[in-house]
Order: structure tokens, then sequence, then C-alpha cells
């Protein structure tokens, strides 16, 4: 049995998987602020899996927001938890006796998704939360890249007058295709600036529908950047903002039919089967932390 | 002894290369136009290798610009040489009964690039010739992608008022980042355009300064996409281009620099590192096509 934890702002969400993929339990508890609140809780819901499971983990996969060092299970900044410089990989190991290994929490969930959606080859889950990024995922296994950065896609500037971005650039992906992005486009809403939007451009708001029509073409650059260079056979539309669900999926595939119409190249790249949505129903950043890879795994002391 | 071949639009440049990497020899021919002259400079430039060096070859390589099926061996479409559906591989593998690898031209000139400069890991090669195009490589084989067009960077669009495009978009990077791109920027030098402008900017022209400029900020879009996406440990500048060496680098790196002063996160990427110049005085293509991968060649019928 393997243990996969996602880590977020408000909450730990656990999960213990059987070999076969099948999730046998899932537990979920605050998260807490700091690095020994974080720690403890972390552990609590490891040990309650154990316990309500009646059976020994062999491995501990954990997804967390922020920059990791995933060789050595270091958070080195994860600002919405208050950790910096936390060696939490090496004190989970230790505490429990068995391996763990630290994940991008983008990275678990593209893990996942592509384990939950059985999708082998090179696929992209692009993520759009409060920001936009990609996990990139070859035949259900981690596309880290060089240096660990691979699907930082967020901050191609895409725009050359654009907003400034959180980066130091402007006119980033992220600030037209993101939570963060559609919550300075559409302010004043408290609740979910998406779902309002999109209620709102539904209902014939011409403001409404032009800053919603942006926001789609700027997830379709992500994907068509995505496909374009990376050649994943399919990009999956994951995160916050995926429960849009089909409100996003349907303008964003007019976008590449209206692209192919006048491009044979866009034509030729299929863009509008290779958009999948992930699905909301499962804990796929748990789920993938569970199947992070095992040989890079930090060992117990 | 494999033997490879670069099929450019003039010549055919052949090499024999040892099992060491070692070029045993080299022979260059007209390529002639049309499938049966393409076909017949092919195989006097392998069998001459064979003849000069009394060495039989175990296995050809083909790089050529155009369409190609890599898994068939056929040249869907490759206009310049006057060839479409054409069963080039298979062809090839018949007459000289030794398994035949045929790809794109961008492709092998990547994986020779790779060889020749010794380049382990994820990398890239930017190919700016009349097109821009990239070819991806880890440790020395090539990343085809889903559908092997993976590295087609040129048709990323990054202007929204951009140029037409070849491809049916507007703005793409080649429209931007290309030699096509410099010959209607700078009309009206029928030798070398590149050179051309870049003389008359290093002489204080106002028109060729803003010209070289913005082909050198679309170069580098080309290459942070390509860092950013897929997190390549270097890009490695090829291509007709290429010959500009450091007047080229030089303007690129101060374009790196100057973005990573306003963003800790370009500063981070360290861009300026991980461009490399090609080398230009070896067959890079007709090299990496000696090194493409055996295991799917077309064997002989």
């Amino acid at each position: 049995m393997r243990i996969g934890l996602d880590i977020g702002g408000t909450k730990i969400d656990g999960v213990a998987v059987a070999p076969s993929g099948a999730v046998l339990d899932r537990v979920r508890v605050a998260t807490g602020s700091g690095p020994d609140a974080v720690l403890a809780n972390t552990l609590r819901v490891i040990r309650s899996l154990v316990d309500r499971t009646g059976t020994p983990t062999t491995a501990v996969g954990i997804g967390i927001p922020g920059l990791i060092d995933h060789e050595t299970g270091w958070v080195r900044h994860a600002v919405n938890l208050g950790l910096s410089e936390v060696a939490l990989g090496p004190l989970v190991a230790d505490a429990l006796g068995v391996p763990v290994q630290v994940e991008n929490d983008v990275n678990v969930a593209a893990l996942g998704a592509a384990q939950a959606m059985q999708l082998d080859g090179p696929r992209a889950y692009l993520n759009i939360g409060t920001g936009l990024a990609a996990g990139l995922v070859v035949d259900r296994r981690l596309w880290r890249g060089a240096r660990g950065n691979a699907g930082e896609i967020g901050h191609v500037p895409v725009l050359a007058d654009g907003l400034p971005c959180v980066c130091g650039q402007r006119g980033c992906l992220e600030t037209v295709a993101s939570g963060s992005a559609l919550a300075t486009a559409w302010p004043g809403h408290a609740g979910n600036a998406a779902t309002d939007l999109f209620d709102c451009a539904d209902a014939g708001d011409p403001t409404a529908i032009a800053v919603r029509d942006r926001f789609v073409a700027g997830v379709a650059s992500a994907v068509r950047i995505l496909v374009v260079t990376v050649d994943v056979e399919s990009v999956v539309i994951g995160g916050g903002l995926a429960v849009l669900g089909d409100r996003l999926l349907a303008p964003l595939r007019a976008c590449f039919d209206a692209a192919a119409r006048s491009s044979p190249f866009v034509a030729s790249l299929g863009l509008s089967s290779r958009v999948l949505l992930a699905p909301t129903d499962q804990p796929l950043a748990a789920l993938g932390a569970a199947f992070t890879a095992p040989e890079s795994a930090i060992a117990p002391a």
C-alpha cells in the first residue's frame, strides 16, 4: 500500500492506494500553518490511513504548492503554508521509516490525472488555479526537464503591452488565463469570479463576454504552445477553474475550430480533440502523489 | 560503419562515421530534382563512401527538408526537391540491403549538434534558416513528441496584429525570427539579407537597428518558450543564420540580461548561459543522420 498526500492551503487530502491503483481510503484534515503544524497534521493523516486500513504503507508521496527540491525532499518556499526551507521529506521519512517523495502540487495532479484517465504517451496537465502552470507526463511518469521547471507556461509573455505579472515580466499567459487574472478583469465578485463571469456572459453582458473570450483565448494559447512545442498527445485542463467544465471547453474548442478554418497548420493539429477536462470528482493530486516515482524517493535516515 | 546523408535543396552531403563517432570520409554531390534524380544521387553518395572507405555500411540515416513519415521512411512532401509521396527509405533500403532511417532535416541537425558538442540531458536545437523550427534531443536521442511534430515553435503566434504567416496564422515567431522574415523586413538585398542587415545596424543605420532588434527579440522569445515550456538545459542556435555567430549571440544575451533585471523569474532561468551557437564548420545534419535511431530504421524488404 502507498499513501499520497495533497497538502493544500486549507486542507491536507490523503489517500491510501493499493498496488492495483484502487483507492482504499481517504482522510482530510485542516493543514494548519507553519512547519510544526503542517508536519504534525501530515503525520496525523498518514497514521490515520494506516490505522483505518490496517495496512502498513511502503511509501509516501506528497504534493505541495510551492518551490520544491524533489531530489532532497526540501520545501524551499510554500508561502500559503508558512513554510520556508523545511526538510519535509526527510522529517516524514524519519518519523515513519518509509521512503518519501515530495513534489510540486501541479506535478502530482498531472500524474494523478494521467493515472485516473489512463493516459499513456506524452501528456500535459494544464492547471488553471490562482496561477497557470502545466505538469508534463510521459507514460504516466513525470517529465521534469533539465532543472525541474518544465511546464512553467504561465510565464510565457504573449502580450507586448500586457499587464504586469507577479514574475516581473509583462503580459504573461498567467495575466490572461488564470484565476488571479479573472479576479483582476472581473473585480468585485468575492465568491467565484469565474462562475459569476461565465453566468453574466451567458446572460448576454457584453463586458462579461469580452472578458470571458479574452480568458478563453489565453487558455487556447497555452494549449497551443504545449501542443506545438512539446507535441503532447493531449492537454488535460485541471485546477480550480476546471469546475467550469463544458462552459470552458465549448468556447475553447470553438476558438480552435475558428483558428483551424484560417490555418491548414492549426487544422492539422486537431486541437479540439486534444483538449480534455480532468475529472473533478476524484482527489487527483493525492492520487498522483501516491504514484510519484519510488526510485527517487527520500529514504529514511 | 554508418552513413549519414543531408539531402538539401542544392547538394547531398554524406559522411561515413565509425562506431567511435569519428568521421571517416565525406562526399558531396548536386541533389538534382525529382524522385529519380534524388534517388540516383543518394545511392551515388552512399556507394562512393563505401568504395572510398573500403568498408561496408551497417545502416544509413537520411535527413531531408520536408514532411517525413519517419516510421515508414516515406517523404510526404519535400517541395524544394520536387518530391511528393516518395518511398525514399524503402527504396534505398532495398537497393543497398541495409536498414535506412529517414528524418526531418532539423531533427538530424539537432542530433548532430548534440553529438558534436557532446551535450547530454534535454536540449533544443533552434534552426534559424528560411523558416524557424526546433529539434528536441534528450540524451542524444530525438524527442519526437506524440505525433512526430515536437519543436514546431516557428508557428507559435506572438504578435496579435502581426504579419500573415505561410501557415495561415498571423504574427507567428517565424514571421519575426527567420531568414524569410529578414528578407521581408530588409528587402532588396539579394545576397545575404542577414549579414547586410547586421552590417548596416553596426554602421548605425536606425532602420537596420530597429529591424535587427526586432529579429533578435523574436529569437529570444523562441529560446525562452523552449526553456520555460520544455526546460531544456540549453538551446543551440543553428541553421543558415548561425553564421552570424557572436553578432547574433551578443545582442541575444543582452536581451536576456535586460529581461532578467526586471524579472526575478527570468533571472532564475539563467538564459544567457543556456543559449549556445552550433559549430558552423561541421556537417551537423549529415553527422546527426548517421546517429538516427537504428531500432526504428526501415529494414530492406
